[in-house]
């Protein structure tokens, strides 16, 4: 892909992006704010800009005069990069151009990481829990006519050092024709045990030599999505993945409705089979991508949420909403995948992660798992925000953990106009320092609809820092700007008015808005204060950040830290990992060594629940502020809030 | 129960009978001939005796004149004992009253061996495999808020130090609700691991203590019957009994058949059900008789041949029945008894007991370790005569086996009017030494219609000792009676006429029967001399003999001597289990050490494929004689022969 370099004047910012990338992208990524409230489909004209060097595509608009075009003005939403550029954003007054480099701080997001293959191979912890075996035995005759399994056994021992053998009875009624209509060569698939002493399970026989070829599938039961993964077990790779909405979903957004509706007459048996549709639905669709035969999948795994969990293995939920919130069981057996209703070969082992406790689930293990975190010395601290928010904090010595009550403002619930991160949600926003006015964009550069997590913790961020809200999340009544507005007795600021809005009225945020925001970001630097207090650490002691969850990759980290989400660190020390759950799944199919550390690990985690813990409450509401009560926690943007004071008082 | 005694002149026996009993029957207890060819019905009217003291019911029929009941005659076959007798038998010359007592020698009948419950519980050995523990936990609150599992986990170790604890799936689904309904005070159902190491599974988990019941069933699966029990676990008792047809017997008698059934097509899909079907009946019908219930039944032990085993486990027997006979599998893996389709509940657990190979079953594996064989000292010989024959030699150290294809002549099979022990079947007989008239006892008094194996071996045995038959089976030509004949250029001799008899024609027994026998007998010992050879022991060696097999308890032991079935050994030394398979699988079902013991007895015991062992086909030869060819190894047999003849000479 070839790339160009844009500069943007006069506010002497470079960007090397894609050929292609519109301008107020571009622009949006090197921290320059043009004012773009239609979301980048041209309607407002307002992204206006001068191409002083270099060639655009596009760009030109009904908004301007043929007099502009001329002069070199063109609509940074409509324009894509052909080459080396140099643009400059036309500054209305003295005063736009002095704040100009004062709002954003140059974007960061987190390193983004990759499962490491090599490394678990030179490790040698590439032992998926379910191997295959080649082995060849001498042809019984009338001196050695001993029972089939026992010859089989018997090779495996001699021939492969394989001990403590047990037979699936599937296995045995396939082996008497398979044995002889491959003469006695033959390939076995032997599930491994967790434990060393543990037996080796014979759970399939094929004749010949099928070793070259042995598949698993790993699942993630999320609340809202299911996604599902065809992985090679030669090669460790992934051959196939897709997500579908899990089928409960018309029976509630959260797992408490879920709960709530299983409790009721067959909902249990229904939330139960829903799921299983849906992850059958997911197989279907990952087997056929992948071109896999499906006879050649051996295991299946697993990992939910602790509800997700229960109700996918149909166990009663019931307890888990109601205090004092105890789960049916940490950890579960190994079962068929059959025997759940799941449409795979027989033989296929199904491997659940197990549960901390009801709000911390196999989810959160999984991620844990995936991420490695339980294996490092240094503190790290692992959040996923999602529906709910769970975070960990430990190293491989211990780990505590809690589920934060956030609420779903991060997934845009109780937000007035807030939405998933979806077509036409506002992901990112500038906002003009002294004309007030928005930069919005939108997911799909289409009119703006909505604003999704990412978006409102910039959106709050940026009004923060310049001082359009407080610390209490309270508009400065004084500014003089009509996007700025009282409706039924809430104040307000106008992203985008129903002209240029993708729906039937104005896109705006509201103090509600910040308000449920605040607190969601207070209860989860609040719950990981609790946590470290509990084990006699300050949020300073933390070294390092694991973020998973849809959020992640692309939100501005300097922003997480503004609003007080996240503790100010350095940028290169917070990792995304993604769906978290989705790789610990994924892990547990390539390492055998997993689930036994699993076990360990489990042990090390203490589960808090926050509401039972003393000094929480104290926590949370030191941190209904933006960021904190205790500014002196983030230095970094303490020093940002002075350089600006000073200089708008030059 | 009141009892008499009656005595026999000129022979001067006595016996002691229950009230009620026919003459006809204590007559043949005491060994005292009766002319009586039409089985008790008074038909043939040859049964006359004179009542000289003591009192009878009945034994007035037509046949008697009003002169001959003055003078106390009567039919013996028609009178009931009713108080102590003396009665006499009419001799028609001089010769009948010389050779009296030269026919029969006492009867004797194996002991039987009855279970030893207390034996078992003096030795700690009554632990079945499923047992119930009875748990209190303490409730959860905020501070102790683990999951349901673990809590009973916690509690099992701490208070009834149980450990290496898991869970089935379903126990976990009916956990939440179970604990909370019983205020967490519940039973558990515990399936004990074969080895000690092993994992104790949780398969049951109900409110309150209901320690108190726990119930078995053992399953026998014949080829003919399946028989089934249910066991209370708690006193060791068998509660009820059934026995079915097998349902797969119309589709063949013998286990070749059904092998050949279950080659074709859906046969063996049909053959399986068949067997599930007939068990989910035997098991409805024990169940409704115990009043048991249902779910309160842990587990199902099994027992039966190898093929039997394979059908009933749907795995294909089709190498069984080909050189060189290998079965599918020695050992099973316990599995769920849904699994398989039998109708119990869920947690329900299955064993199977092991197999030695193709021809030496589950069946013989379960009379070895119910009959104790394997813990004794002795040198014993187990034998299970049924459809075919098994024998097993050894003692505690180790153990020889081998199927003997003597096919089915015990059972009645390949014998010209050969039955099974059924009402209408020669079970007993005698013959007077003069005039050759029969006494033939059937089952149920009625007219008979054919021979059993134990009236077989009787008639074979009385015939060859009283020389109407030489020791190879054949009619001395010179006899005087016309109840020796020739038919189709066959001799044969006629044990009751059309008239008399309950079929018709004339039952007979003729040189091709005998035949068979000597054949199937001959099978059966020079089978055990093989394997004794093969350890470098002889038949004297011998120290013990446990019969097992329909066939058995109230056979005449001396007989089965006679004709060289059994070497000469002292009756008292001889033990009848009845039916081997169903006394293992009970036991199994009582003691959890059967199991683990199970798999050394196997690792002790050697098979031998008799048509592949060289000395065999000798020893069979030399057998194929009445009742060897080597008379010296029958000492007491050769005595009487002696005695006889020196007084027939007199």
């Amino acid at each position: 892909m070839t790339t160009y370099n844009v500069s943007f004047q006069p506010h002497e910012k470079q960007i090397t992006v894609e050929e292609g990338e519109s301008l107020l992208r571009a622009a949006m990524e090197a921290g320059v704010h043009i004012n773009a409230s239609c979301g980048g489909e041209g309607v407002c004209g307002k992204c206006r800009l001068i191409v002083e060097e270099g060639e655009v595509e596009g760009g030109v608009s009904e908004q301007l005069s043929q007099a502009d075009v001329d002069k070199g003005y063109r609509l940074a939403c409509l324009s894509g990069v052909k080459s080396d550029l140099s643009v400059r954003i036309p500054t209305e007054s003295y005063i736009d151009a002095k704040v100009l480099n004062l709002q954003a701080t140059p974007r960061k997001t987190a390193r983004i990481k990759q499962l490491n293959l090599e490394d678990l191979k030179e490790k040698g912890l590439f032992v998926p829990p379910v191997e295959r075996v080649y082995v060849e035995m001498p042809v019984p005759d009338s001196m050695d006519n001993q029972a089939d399994v026992t010859r089989l056994v018997d090779a495996l021992q001699r021939d492969h050092k394989e001990h403590r053998i047990e037979f699936d009875l599937s296995v045995i009624r396939k082996m008497p024709d398979v044995l002889r209509e491959a003469d006695f060569k033959v390939t076995v698939t032997i599930a491994r045990p967790v434990r060393e002493d543990g037996k080796n399970r014979i759970i399939n026989i094929q004749p010949g030599n099928t070793t070259d070829r042995n598949y698993a599938i790993a699942i993630d039961i999320g609340t809202t999505t299911i996604y599902g993964q065809v992985i090679d077990l030669i090669s460790g790779e992934v051959l196939a993945q897709y997500g579908d909405f899990n089928g409960q979903l018309s029976y509630g957004e959260d797992i408490i409705s879920r709960i709530v509706y299983a409790e009721k007459g067959n909902g249990l048996e229904k939330m139960h089979s829903l799921a299983v549709s849906t992850i059958n639905n997911v197989i279907g669709k990952i087997v056929k991508k992948s071109g896999v035969d499906k006879d050649e999948i051996s295991t299946i795994t697993f990992a939910g949420n602790t509800t997700m969990t229960q109700l996918f293995l149909n166990v009663n939920p019931r307890y888990i909403r109601r205090s004092p919130y105890v789960p049916a069981a940490n950890i579960y057996p190994p079962f068929k995948a059959v025997e759940i209703g799941l449409e795979l070969p027989d033989h296929v082992t199904a491997l659940v992660y197990p549960q901390v406790s009801s709000y911390v689930g196999g989810d959160i293990v999984a991620g844990i798992m995936g991420s490695g975190m339980y294996q490092d010395e240094e503190l790290t601290l692992y959040m996923d925000i999602g529906t709910n928010a769970e975070v960990v904090i430990g190293n491989k010595d211990w780990l505590v953990c809690a589920a934060c009550s956030a609420g779903p403002a991060f997934e845009g619930g109780g937000i007035k106009l807030g939405m998933r991160a979806a077509e036409g949600a506002i992901e990112d926003f500038s906002i003009d320092p002294v004309t007030l006015e928005p930069m919005n964009m939108t997911i799909g550069n289409v009119r703006p609809k909505g604003i999704c997590g990412s978006g409102l913790i910039t959106c709050v961020a940026t009004m923060f820092e310049m001082g359009i809200i407080d610390s209490r999340g309270k508009f400065n009544r004084d500014l003089d700007t009509s996007r700025i507005r009282e409706a039924d007795g809430v104040y307000e600021y106008v992203l985008a008015y129903e002209e240029v809005s993708g729906v039937d009225r104005d896109v705006v945020i509201n103090e509600i808005d910040i308000d449920n925001l605040i607190r969601a970001k207070g209860a989860i630097y609040s719950g990981c204060q609790t946590l470290l207090a509990e084990v006699g650490l300050s949020i300073h002691d933390l070294h390092r950040i694991i973020m998973a969850g849809g959020f992640g990759s692309y939100i501005d980290l300097e922003k997480t830290m503004t609003i007080g989400l996240l503790p100010e660190i350095d940028a290169d020390k917070v990792t995304f990992i993604g769906n978290g759950s989705m790789m610990g799944a994924r892990m547990s199919a390539l390492t055998n060594s997993i689930r036994r550390d699993v076990v360990s690990t489990l042990n090390n985690m203490t589960n808090f629940e926050l509401s039972e813990t003393k000094s929480f409450m104290d926590n949370y509401v030191a941190a209904l502020f933006l960021p904190h009560t205790e500014q002196d926690t983030f230095p970094r943007l303490k020093a940002r809030l002075e350089e600006r004071r000073k200089k708008l008082a030059q």
